[in-house]
């Protein structure tokens, strides 16, 4: 396996340490910041430092485009010029509307792992960034189904969990779990600290505090970009808020106290809900096998389907028809509840399943 | 040193525990709850399981009341009848305001340690549970200042860190970072839930989302409660956020980056500020003896003006002189400068003070 990646510092530094640890991958890297490759060298991240883009992508199977969201758009385009017919081009980048819209190279996946730490740069890459997070893919109609089966697979063995999403929808869940909290933590210490400009004592802040403003105030060479890719979406979470909000507001003001402890148990039970969403994951793994017509789109709609309904493709192979006319995808998925749900979906698209 | 228990859950069952072992106290405890005394005595957190508030009180020198915020107006009043003249009682209830208003007893003390736990009731009671967290306290006027003394050495020698604060400036700062982080977890769990049902995927939750929302839906017996108690500070904070987020709104649809970066940068010198609140706690302890006049309310006065200055008392000591018509106060603070600012905020109360 040959891995292309254009950016070498968090990110890019750790997908390049986990492929060559763990795919036995060959990695050449290239990074525009002046000294970045020698240390990525330095670290083992590449094996290979380029002059450019276009060195780096020679003979590339997948090139990472692992640059910050407001450089991104113009690097998946270097890559996509530079990368071979058969390599597939993904990137890292937080938010992906933008970035896909517009793309119909049948090389091009989008990608977003969900891990990142405080820190930044390649010093701090680590070859198990990526354990057991999710890495989110947006396949479109025109993705090359072997493309995104080598894509997924090497996401799934640098350790992440591979989840296909429409790009809409992953704006605005991103929006939801990240850049509002973000957003609402960086309200919350200007609140504080403004409450002690008035003249009060240091506030000694408990646990909650500290909890719901530890992302207050990150990195703006990071996150203002990450706002203004994603403008649209969190306003709409913006506006949510401040009508829910407003509705607290009316609650606390009429001293409701039923309504109080309904809306609290209302979010207890959220939150339950919520932290049981990444539960099942040691459940038994089936096996479901689907006969696909051999055009691009197929793999990317099933993926698609399948990430919609939360059902999580653990592995997926893909084996052409002797006469290429036709192919053959196996899906493994945890649990016989996603696994029947999973049949029920492939089939609901006209496609023949059968459970192994 | 006698102390009295009125409620032993969590916060009471911890005081018990440390006073016992810290302080070398006896211990009479009350709970109203079927089945608490029982586990208190059997935890070691009381000597003495008594039958009512009337013999827990008997010969104590120390009373607190550590009752459920709804039942702490009727504790409190129930320990001020059945305490002798001598002892000092003070409540843990998470607002101050209301509780206070109108108690002028010379022995009452308002109180508010800034610890507790996910969980409750005596079973998870632990000694160090106060260690180095701060204590807050509200004297007023007619505090007895002998009293006042020997709550202020009690708290310090169970681990904690008192600090006097006016009774509305704790409310609002409490609504700040304790009450308004509340809020906002719930209703952050209540929009990413309600985007799963909108039937996206289980949203694969980052670490800001699980930190924000850590406190979603704490138990509705407590915080419905504080809700209420705090309900015009919290809902003035509610305005602010409203306000500040609106402002976000603007910022955001306007698109523009210069505000959006340094909007993001103030958040983090804010969180920076509020971070490095709690330092200097290794700097020097330095001492300041004031004369004062024998009248209640006193002590209170110097514990007040410290406190809103962020000066904290780490220890004090009163001795009457031998006519008992005059006292004196020695203070311990930490580092030269509060010290100096200690003695000079002191002696514009009118106080004659020396540094030690």
């Amino acid at each position: 396996m040959r891995v292309a990646l254009l950016g070498v510092g968090l990110i890019g530094g750790s997908i390049g340490l986990a492929a060559r640890e763990r795919l036995g991958a060959h990695v050449s890297g290239w990074d525009p910041v002046a000294g970045t490759l020698t240390d990525a060298l330095r670290r083992g991240a590449v094996d290979q430092a380029c002059a450019d883009a276009e060195q780096a992508c020679r003979d590339a199977e997948i090139a990472w485009v692992a640059a910050p969201v407001g450089a991104l758009s113009s690097a998946i385009d270097a890559a996509l010029r530079n990368a071979p017919r058969g390599c597939v081009v993904s990137d890292v980048g937080s938010t992906k509307r933008t970035l896909v819209a517009g793309r119909s190279d049948e090389r091009f996946v989008g990608g977003h792992p969900l891990a990142g730490a405080e820190t930044a740069g390649v010093q701090h890459a680590r070859a198990d960034l990526f354990d057991g997070a999710t890495w989110y893919l947006t396949p479109a109609a025109g993705t090359s189904g072997v493309l995104y089966e080598r894509l997924h697979r090497a996401i799934a063995g640098l350790g992440a969990q591979p989840a296909a999403i429409d790009p809409e929808l992953h704006d605005r869940l991103m929006a939801t779990v990240s850049h509002l909290p973000h957003v609402l933590a960086n309200v919350l210490v200007a609140q504080a600290a403004s409450a002690l400009d008035a003249g009060g004592p240091l506030p000694a802040t408990g646990p909650s505090f500290r909890d719901a403003t530890r992302v207050a105030g990150a990195s703006s060479t990071i996150w203002t970009d990450i706002y203004l890719a994603n403008r649209d979406a969190l306003l709409e979470r913006i506006d949510e808020t401040l009508a829910r909000l407003g509705e607290v507001r009316e609650m606390f003001s009429a001293a409701d106290r039923d309504s109080i402890t309904s809306w609290n148990e209302a979010a207890r039970a959220d939150r339950n809900a919520l932290l049981s969403a990444g539960a099942g994951e040691r459940d038994e793994l089936h096996e479901l096998r689907a006969s696909v017509p051999n055009r691009p789109g197929v793999i990317a709609e099933i993926a698609l389907v399948l990430g919609r309904a939360g059902v999580n493709i653990v592995d997926l192979a893909l084996s052409p028809s002797p006469d290429n006319s036709q192919g053959q995808v196996a899906l493994w998925v945890r649990g016989e509840q996603h696994a029947a749900r999973a049949a029920q979906l492939v089939g609901g698209l006209g496609i023949p399943v059968v459970r192994a």
